[in-house]
Formats: C-alpha cells, sequence, structure tokens
C-alpha cells in the first residue's frame, strides 16, 4: 500500500506518565487523521514504558524499554507494519542520540527542540541526515500559526518593503522564584546545565523567538550582542536575556526572552518594520495579525477569512473566529512532515506545503545562535558571529 | 475488554465530502487518542460515502450508503468490534429521524445541533431517549472551553452575588449578502426553512446563545419578547434577532443575534452581572475571562493557571497561554460523553466531569426557545413563555 | 470689539464648591484659551457661591446668590463686561427654570443634559428659545469626541450603505449598592425622583445612548418596546433597562444602560451595521473605531491620524497616539457652541463645524424618549412611539 | 496679593503660529484655570510674535520680538502684573540660551525637553539654576499621567520586590520616509544636527523612555550599550536605536526607540518586572495599568477609581473611565510646578505633590544619556557608562 493510502505509522521515544510535552506531541500528531502511533520508548524504565503504552491503547510488545531495543525490534518488522518515523520528546541530552540511533537505523525522525545538546552535537547530527538521506523535522511549533505563515507570506511578496526593524519576545514568569527546589519536573531539568545545554531560558525559549524571527523575515541574523542574567539565586543557567540583533543585508533588532518576568504566559510576540510596512503578532491571541502601512489605518487580519494567502489559508482547519489555538499549530508541524514523508516513501514529488517544516538547518542554526549568545554574554555582551 | 481498557468507537452519520461540520466532529473526537472513528454513513449517495470513507482510511464495508443500513449492519457485528455511538453531522432536518433509528437500533447518539427540526420532534425524541436508556449528547460545543466552565462555576459557587443581568450576544456577518443564491452550501441550507427550521440566524446561532446564558448562570429564561427581521432581499427566515430576556428569579437580560452584522465573525459573547461580581467573555478570544467586582480593579483570568477551578483545570489541554482554541472545546464535549458511555458501558458510577456535556433536555429547551422567539416576533415582539 | 476679536464670557448656574460636573464645564470651556469665566450664581447660599467664585478668581460681586440675582445684574453691566452666555450645571430639575430666565433676560445657554425635567418642560423651553432666538446647546458631550465624528462623516457619506442594525450600550456599575443611603451627593439626586425626573438610570445615562445612536446613524429611533428594573432595594427609579429599537427606514436595534452593571465604568459603546460595512467604538478608548468590511480585515482608525476626515480632523487638539480624552470632547461642545455665538453675535455666517452641538431639538427629543421609555415599560414593554 | 490667592502668570519663548507644541504648552497651562499666559516672544520675527499674541488676545505691548527684550521689558513690569515663569517651546537649541537669561533675569523657568544641546550645556544650567535659586522644570510630560503615578507609587512601596527588569519602548513612524525633504517644520529641524544636537530619535523621544524608566522604578540607568542606525538614505541623525540597560542595584533592561516604525504612533510603553510583581503601561491607552502578580489573576487598573492610590487620585481630574488625555498629563506637569513656584513666593512650606515634577536634575540626565547612547553606538555598542 503506497503512504498516500494509509495513515503514517510513528513511534515515540520519551513522553510516558507524567511528561508534558509527549502528550502534546500525540495530540498534534492525531488530530488529523492521517498520523497514528504504533509503538513507543516512553521511559528507560521497561514497566513504566509499557504502563505509559496502555494508557494509550498501544499492546505491550511494541512498548520499549529504550530507544536501542526500539530500533532494533521496529526494523524486524514487515514494512506495512514498521513505523515510518520517530517523535523525539525526551529532555534535550537524549535528543541526539536518539535522533542518531534513529536515523542510522534507517527510520525518519521528527524532534522536538532544541534539536541536540550543543552545536557539535548539531553539526555532526546534520552530517547523519545527510548521509542516510532519511526525513528530519524539529517542532520549532510557533512557526505552525496561520498567520505566521501570512507574515511570512507577506514579507516574501514584499509588502514591507526592505526589513529594517525586528523586535521578537518571549517573557515568562513562572521561573520567577526557585521552582527547581521543589520537585517540579520540567524546572529541573531546565535549570540543569547537565540536561539543558549551555543556556536556560535562551536554549528553551530563546531559539524560539529567533526561529520566529528568522522565519517571518527570511533573513538570518548576524551578528549579536547579548546579556544574560541568572536573577534567581543559586540558578546555574540564565532565567533572563536581552540581545542587539544584527541582520544580514542591514535590518536591526532586539531579542529578549525571560523566565522571571512575573506574570507573563507564553508571551512570544513579534513586530517587523520594513520600509512601507509593519507586522505584529503575539502567540497569545495567535488569531489576530496586526498590519500596519505608511499612510492608512493599521489592520487586524484574522485566521480563517477570505482575504488570508494560499499558506495561511491551508494552515487553518476552522473557518473565521473559530480559533485556532497551540495544538492545531503543533499539529501542522506535523502535518507537513507526513506529507513530506508521504512524497518520500513513495518517491513522487512533494508540494511546496509539504516542505514547510523546520528541518536540521534550523536546529544547528538553533543551536549555534545558543552558542553565540552564550559567548557574547560571557564577554560582556561583545558583537559574536553566528557560526552556522 | 471493559470500555475503561479500550478507544471508543463511533460511525459518524452525514460529514462526507465537502461538508464543513463533519471534520470538526471527527478532529473533536479524535484529539485525545480515547475515541475511533470505525464506520460511516457519509453521504445518501453510497460512492460517496465509500469514496469519503476511504479519504478517512476506514474500511468499504464499514462506509455504507444510508444510516438505516449502518444500523441494521452495526447492530450485527460483534461486540468488540461495532460501534459505541453514532455522531449526526447532517442539516437539521435529518437530526430527528437519524437520532431515533440510532437510539431505537440499540446505539448512543452524539448529534450536532440543534437536536431536531421542531418542538415536537424534540419532545418525542426525548422520550425515545427516556424509553431507550440510552446516552444522548448535544454539540453545543461553546460550553466546552475551560474559561466558560470557570465562569459556571463561579456563579455556582456565588461569587457574583444574586445575578441581575445577563448580556448574551452572537453577531456574525457572513449573510449580509444573498449568499445562498450563489451555490454555497452552508449558506444555501441554513437559509432554507424546509431545512433549517422555523428560525434561521435564532436556530443557528441564536441557540448557542441562549445554551451558553444558560449553562453559565445555571438560570433558565422564563420568557421573551423578540424581533425578528430578515434583511436581505428575498431572504425566507430572519438573519437578525433583538430580544428581551426575563430569567426565573428575576433577572433580566438581553439577548441578540446576527447574520448580517458585517465583519463579525463568530463574536458569540457574554456578560453576567450579579449583586457583587461580574464576568465577560468572548469566543473570540476564549482563553480570557474577565471577572469584575465592586471596589477592586477587573481580573484577567486565563486558560491553564493555577488558580483557576477544578473545571476549568480539567478542560485544558496545555499550559498557561498556549492558546486552547475551538477545537479543543469541541473535544471536550466529546471527551465528556465518552467518558460517561464508559462508565454505563461498564456499569461504574461516572464522574461528575464526564456528566458535563448538554443533553437531550437541552435540546429539548433550545427548540422550545425557537418556537418562542418565533411567536414572540410574530406577535410583534409580544412577551411569550418558553414551553419546556 | 467684535466676538471673533475677544474671548467668549459665560457665567455659572451651580457648579460650586463639592459638585462635580461644574469643574468638568469650566476646564472645557477654558481649554482653548477662547472662553473665560466672568461670573456664577454657584451655590443658592450667597456666601458659599462668593467663596466658590474667589476658588475661581472671580471678584465678589460678580459671584452672585441665584440665578434671577445674576440675570439682573449682569444685564445692566456694559456689553463689554457682561456675560455672553450662562452654562447650567445644577440637578434636572432646575435646568428648565434657569435656562428661560436666562433666555428671557437675554442671554444665550448651554444647558447640562437632559434640557429640563420632564417633556412637558422641554417642549415649552422649546418655545421659548424660538421666541428669544437665543442660542441654546446642550452638552451631550460624548459627540464630541474626534472618532464619533469619523463615524457620523461615514455613515452619512455612505461607505455603511443603508444601515441595518444598531447596538448601543451604557454600562456602569457604581450604583451597584444603595449608595444613597450614604450621603453620596451624585448618588442621592440621581436616584431622586424629585430632582431626577420619571427616569433613573435611562435619564441620567440612556439618553446619552439613545443620542449617540441617532447623531452617528442620522436616523430616528421611531418606537421602541423597553423594560426597566430597580433592583436595588428601596430604589425609586429604573437602576437598569433593556430595550429594542425600531428606526425610521427600518433599521432595528438593541439599547440597554445600566448602573448596577458591576465593575462597568462609563462603557458606553455602539456597534452600527449597514449593508456594506460596519463600525464600533467604545468611550473607554475613544482614540479608536473599528471600521468593518465585507470582504477585507478589519481597520483601526485612530484620532489624529491622516488619513481621517475634517470633522474628525477639526475636533482634534493632538497628533497621532497623543491620546485625546473626555475633557477634549467636551470642550468640543463649547468650542463649537461658541464658534456659532460669535457668529450670531457679529451676524456673520457661522461655519458648518460650528453647528456641530447639541440643540434644544436633542433636547425634546431626549425628554420624549424617557417618556416613551418610561411608558412602554409601565405597558409591560408594548412598543411605544417617541413623541417629538 | 498672595501667589496662593491668584493665578501664575507666564510667558511664553516660542510656539508662534505654526508651532506645535507651543499650543500644548498653552492648554495645559490654561486647563485648570489656576494658570494665565500674560505675554510672549513668540516669534523672532517680531510682527510674527505680535500677530500670535493677538490669536491669543494678548495685548501688543506684551508681545515681544525676542526673549532678550522680554526679560527686560517684563522685569521692568510693576510685580502684581509682571509674569512669574517663562515657558520654553523653541526647537532645542534655544532651550538653554532662553533658559539663562530668563533665569538670569530673575524669572523661574519651565522648558519643553530636553533640556538644553548637549551635556555640557546642561550642566552649565544647572549651574545657573542652582545659584540664581530659581524654579526650573521640564516636561517629561509622559511622568504626568494618572496611572504613571500609581506604577511608581506601587514600585516605591515594594509591592513588585526589587526590580530585575525593565523593557522601555518609544516606537514611532512618522519619520520612515525622507519627511524632512519636504517642507514639513517638525521633520526639518527634528533631523538637523545644527538644531536637534547630537542624536535625532534617542534625543527626541529616547530620552522620555528613559526618563519615564527611571521615574517609575526609581533606579538610575548605570550603563547602557547602544546601536544607533539612520536607515532613511541621506538622513543625518539616528532614526532608530536599539539598547542594553544596566540599572543601578543589579536590574538589567532593554531601551529601544524609532521613527521608522511604520504605523506606530506615539507607542511609548513599560514594563516593569520585580521579585514579586511586574506592571505594564501603554501611553496610547494611558487609563490602563496591568498589574502581574506570582499567582494570581493579573489585574486591570484604570484611572480614577477608589482602589488607586493618593498620587495617581492627585492626578485625576474627572471620575472612572472618563478618559484622561494626554494634555491631562501634560497639565499635571504645569499645575505641580505652578503649586510650587507659589509656595516658593509666598515663602511657605510646598506639598509634596508639588514636587513631582521633572527638573534640571532630570535634564542633566537626559543629556548624559544622550551622549552616553551616542558615544556607545560610536563604539560599536561597547558598554558606556552615564556621566550624570
Amino acid at each position: 500500500m503506497k503512504a498516500s493510502e494509509r495513515k503514517i505509522r510513528y513511534g515515540m521515544i520519551g513522553g510516558g506518565r507524567g511528561a508534558f510535552i509527549g502528550a502534546v506531541h500525540r495530540i498534534a500528531a492525531g488530530i488529523d487523521g492521517e498520523i497514528e502511533l504504533v509503538c513507543g520508548a516512553f521511559s528507560s524504565d521497561p514497566q513504566r514504558s509499557k504502563d505509559s503504552g496502555a494508557d494509550l491503547y498501544l499492546p505491550p510488545d511494541r512498548c520499549y524499554g529504550n530507544y536501542e531495543e526500539m530500533m532494533e525490534k521496529e526494523a524486524a518488522l514487515p514494512e506495512g507494519e514498521r513505523m515510518d518515523f520517530v517523535a523525539i520528546v525526551t529532555p534535550n541530552h537524549v535528543h541526539f542520540p536518539a535522533a542518531k540511533a534513529a536515523l542510522e537505523a534507517g527510520f525518519n525522525v521528527l524532534s522536538d527542540k532544541p534539536a541536540t545538546f550543543d552545536l557539535a552535537e548539531a553539526k555532526e547530527l546534520q552530517k547523519i541526515v545527510e548521509k542516510t538521506g532519511k526525513v528530519y523535522g524539529l517542532t520549532h511549533n510557533y512557526t505552525g500559526y496561520p498567520l505566521v505563515k501570512e507574515a511570512r507570506a507577506m514579507v516574501a511578496a514584499g509588502k514591507l518593503g526592505k526589513i529594517r526593524k525586528v523586535v521578537v519576545e518571549y517573557p515568562q514568569g513562572w521561573l520567577a522564584t526557585r521552582l527547581e527546589a521543589s520537585d517540579q519536573k520540567q524546572a529541573a531539568w531546565r535549570t540543569d546545565p547537565k540536561r539543558s545545554g549551555a543556556a536556560g531560558c535562551v536554549g528553551d525559549i530563546g531559539t524560539h523567538a529567533e526561529n520566529l524571527a528568522e522565519y517571518i523575515t527570511g533573513l538570518k541574523i548576524s551578528e549579536l550582542a547579548a546579556d544574560l542574567t541568572a536573577f534567581v539565586d543559586g540558578r546555574l543557567l540564565d532565567d533572563d536575556a536581552n540581545m542587539l540583533l544584527r541582520f544580514e543585508g542591514g535590518a536591526k533588532g532586539v531579542l529578549h526572552c525571560s523566565q522571571i518576568s512575573v506574570g507573563e504566559e507564553n508571551n512570544l510576540n513579534i513586530r517587523v518594520y520594513g520600509e512601507t510596512g509593519g507586522l505584529e503578532w503575539h502567540q497569545n491571541e495567535p488569531n489576530t495579525l496586526l498590519v500596519k502601512s505608511l499612510d492608512g489605518p493599521t489592520q487586524v487580519f484574522r485566521t480563517g477569512n477570505g482575504y488570508l494567502g494560499a499558506e495561511a489559508a491551508s494552515a487553518a482547519r476552522t473557518p473565521p473566529s473559530h480559533p485556532e489555538g497551540y495544538l492545531e499549530a503543533f499539529a501542522n508541524i506535523y502535518k507537513n512532515f507526513a506529507n513530506h514523508l508521504r512524497a518520500v516513501i513513495d518517491g513522487t514529488e512533494p508540494d511546496a506545503t509539504s516542505l514547510d517544516y523546520p528541518k536540521i538547518e534550523d536546529g544547528v542554526r538553533g543551536m549555534a545562535f545558543i552558542e553565540a549568545v552564550v559567548a557574547s554574554s560571557k564577554n560582556n555582551a561583545a558583537w559574536t558571529k553566528i557560526d552556522a
């Protein structure tokens, strides 16, 4: 059976009982009825993995105790049965070895971000992706919102003229106290250099801001000057970051992110100004895009309307003002990835929309961004180039 | 296998290629991985039904040419295989016969609203539900939003004091021109008295406003004075309605809905004022609930935060400011319905949350509301009681 | 000296120490440096009147103990010194006798609203205005906002097509408890039928809503069906009103106002829908006007921008996003009234802008509105025509 | 006559026909009826000065051809007649010599910002103020908003805990094209280094952001790293600025301002985050202050409510949701300045509120800020201390 005539099958690494992002991935994967979960290595504890799988109505023999076992046993299954790809939803330090194992066992990969623990790993992973020829995707999920796609299309179509300024922010407040001192699992690994990497806040959410800015503008950040702080006593990684940006082509910008901005939820937002127009989008009200002009009133673009372009239209599942949410945006990454995968499996030409998801290049770039930020901050916010 | 240990299975009536609400129902049903589509009578054209089912990866022998065939063949399947319930997503005039057929064949029903074509049917359906003892649910989906549940819980807990005033609105603008004169399928049946019923705008969206007001306040509208208009030339049913409300217990209110309010999307919203507090919620930004008080600043409640009550918490799938949308709210109707169904099938005690979905009583009430509105308007907006 | 070469002079009736609206009138009158306060009968207690005048740097001999004395003594002053008009800022029951006395003494009048205590007085006042030929203005101040003028101009220019629906609201919450039982002066007279008139909430703020709706649409309300309530125990006048509207020409509408809507400040707002466009304006953010269309995104018009029409431009004092407030709107009534007065005094042709302020016809209409509302409500919300 | 028993008198330098900010100052000065304009040197062209004065109903002999003449002639007038202070509303390069002349002639000064053309002048002016003992004020007008005062009081009262992060922005879009190439007077002098000073955008509006941040937090910026750009071809001064901030005591921050941010009006805004709370305020909706907390919902503080502190209450002229605007905020600078002046003239103790206006120290600090920004940017955004 051709991949275009069946559901795409995946296995999950991580995401067992008590995890947070695994459930999000499963909803995102399943929302359109085009992708089905067939197996998992949900936990490094084999029994916990089986119990987690049972919660999801998976048969015990497809619930593995670790990803190595998963690769081996899945690879041994008949083609019509074995998984097509793995979704990696572990803490950061496992992303690379899990992705490597899957790719080298012949499986495609859709990984939670960041791609790896550090830049060296990311570059190595890029080589593995190239060598194996497998499909690799990364869930920089905020680029899945319909109006983010509209924004990108507007910039690409020149509706703002040459881009001059970008302001991108991702303030949160949930780590304003030393939450990791309690047994809060999400806080614990994110503030632990061994599991999170060289940066805290910047790695966790700053990379989303960086990715969003580059996705919408189509411009690369060339260098940055960053000032990181760990405000909470005893915290080992940054919980706040302010930085100046310079883009290729001359645009300037500001990026700041924070996990100590009391009262902020997931307030990712961006403003882009070109020679003739401006854009503004906020993740917490994601169905509104403000479009600004030199002489006329600001226009309020809303998800689902007929005046939107093809990119935004294809990313919405409901009519106007039936609000699309975070899960739908996340699902758009899965949808495009799966459609691309179908074309690859079937040897057909993928359509352009199916290629619109973050790839290993975005992953390498994200890790290079983190390293540049950390290096700049250690050097008293000296201008530092992004090595990717 | 106990229902609590497996996915709940359903078949769909209506929702074939080209339909709108069917896809919404399928996403809502599937989003949590707890309910699976196993069959369908997607179209009265057998081939179209099979083609629609194939799009959904269903085997041809579970794709039926009509609901009668569906009932017969599904009933003949072994218990572990046949559907547990049907989802009815046809135009209004088919709701009653399809629900009747399903219930009488021993299947549970989750129906799109309105429950039936008119009040007489609704009352008959209520009897059938009672006689068959089957579970019946109705997708007044807007009550599925987490903050609508928070609002209801606040009122129930007396945080607003005795309720005095309710303002509930549902303006849309999409029928401001004679869209039904083109081949727009959604406009065509909604403006056709034979398929839509005695009311246009009031039946389509006014009932959502009525249901939302009664759900949040826990109060019944006792009588109303309604002024209906068909503004667009040649339109046979109302496309705009303004009405005064009186609630049991003395609260007063205003309900207005419209499909000619140019530029409005699905702007369902409600404000409730009691002796000591007030509430405000808008469907187009559904993750915000404004809570007002006699002396202090207005508070902005947001989905997913720790300060929310159990009802709202159980209805959210993501952390704060990861916006929950229309599909998640819709899915909450399915989730609770399916959980209730599991308890019924297994003969266990359902938990309170699983009972929180609209039932046949809401359906009867909605039809009684429509008839009262139409009668009042024909009588020059005379006060008219709701017969249910 | 011609009136166009000097400041316009006025005296104030009411507005002594402890009053509220008097200070607002004085700021509004003085803001442009074109109108100066020269005398007052600030209180019925002569000493209090003189003390109040001294606070305002007025000489004692221009501070009168009552308006009769004021008329007599001012009339005796030389032309270059005596006041040109009186501003009446007393409680409602004094509006008529004070206006009558001033007009008959040859002075022009700018009165706080409502024009009089009841409709009979208003009609009599209209005759007096006509007979004396003096200039009479009424501070329905909300029509002074620049974007209200933009809205009116848009409707007049046909940009919305034929008007179909109007929703106008004025919710407040400050009388949600029995504030008049304390010594709160504002609450006391507004809830007292002897000083306020036949209606409470409707007279105080409902008339602003009525005036705003008719000002913007250029349409008259022909009949209404109103349901009034006094929710607070022991209150003698309505503190909440809901009503259905029918306009000349076929438009429909809803008007509701309230003083028991907990947490609402002065949330006057209006939405107007025509065949091809819509408008939305909120007094609490008065520098934004939403303009809606059949097919395109909503546009956000903001005070002070170059794309606004002449009417809005002439009503703003600052550049874009230097927010104009309530006092500036109020001042626009004074500005136009004074400019009209200058033309009348000098015998020149007034420009069109100077005629844009509420007049005795608006006053009569407001009183007729109140009487129709009260009559309708007494008759169980029967449709009642407005007698003016 | 004591100053407390009369209006305060002022003369204006600059602000003749065609000027912009002069009219704003006059409205602000006059709004409360406590300050009167008695003379002016409105233009360096004597006839234009007289014509401008005539527009304002001033006698010709109080309209001077330049400020030197003004000082001489006003000083010669009797005490009960001559001006108490001068308001300086010229382009930047005239601020210093005019202030110097006035102070040395024995007059108090209220100057538009920036205080002077450069830091050296500012420091010299500070010495003159100290030597002459005259009262000097500066119209950093945005600190006059009631809710800015509430924000400052909250921080001072420790309601946010120790401050960690400040984000302050002032984007505008009006210079996105080369407006100065036309004959637009405002654009022309602001982009001319000879009249504007070392900085363009930073001097014009960046200083407002700096002043607002320091006013609200009570913290001084200790050092900054700034990246300035002149985006518009041929422009000699910066039209965009991004900078990192470090405050005394360890807080960090971001300040960015721009005149090429297309579609932005005067979007000055600030967010402040402490250990236990956060604040957010936007000048374009200045009657709302968002107050954020660790665990509870965000609160919406609104101008004029009873729950506000004394500072905000004393700065408002109208009740809740009668929006206060830019002119009222501006007027609060004048009000406090004049009240302080009264106490000084009468030799009484000024009350605390009357001392709440920007002074020469703020002026020096603003100029030091500008010089630090320009120096940092020339040094590739190296960290630069503020020399004041």
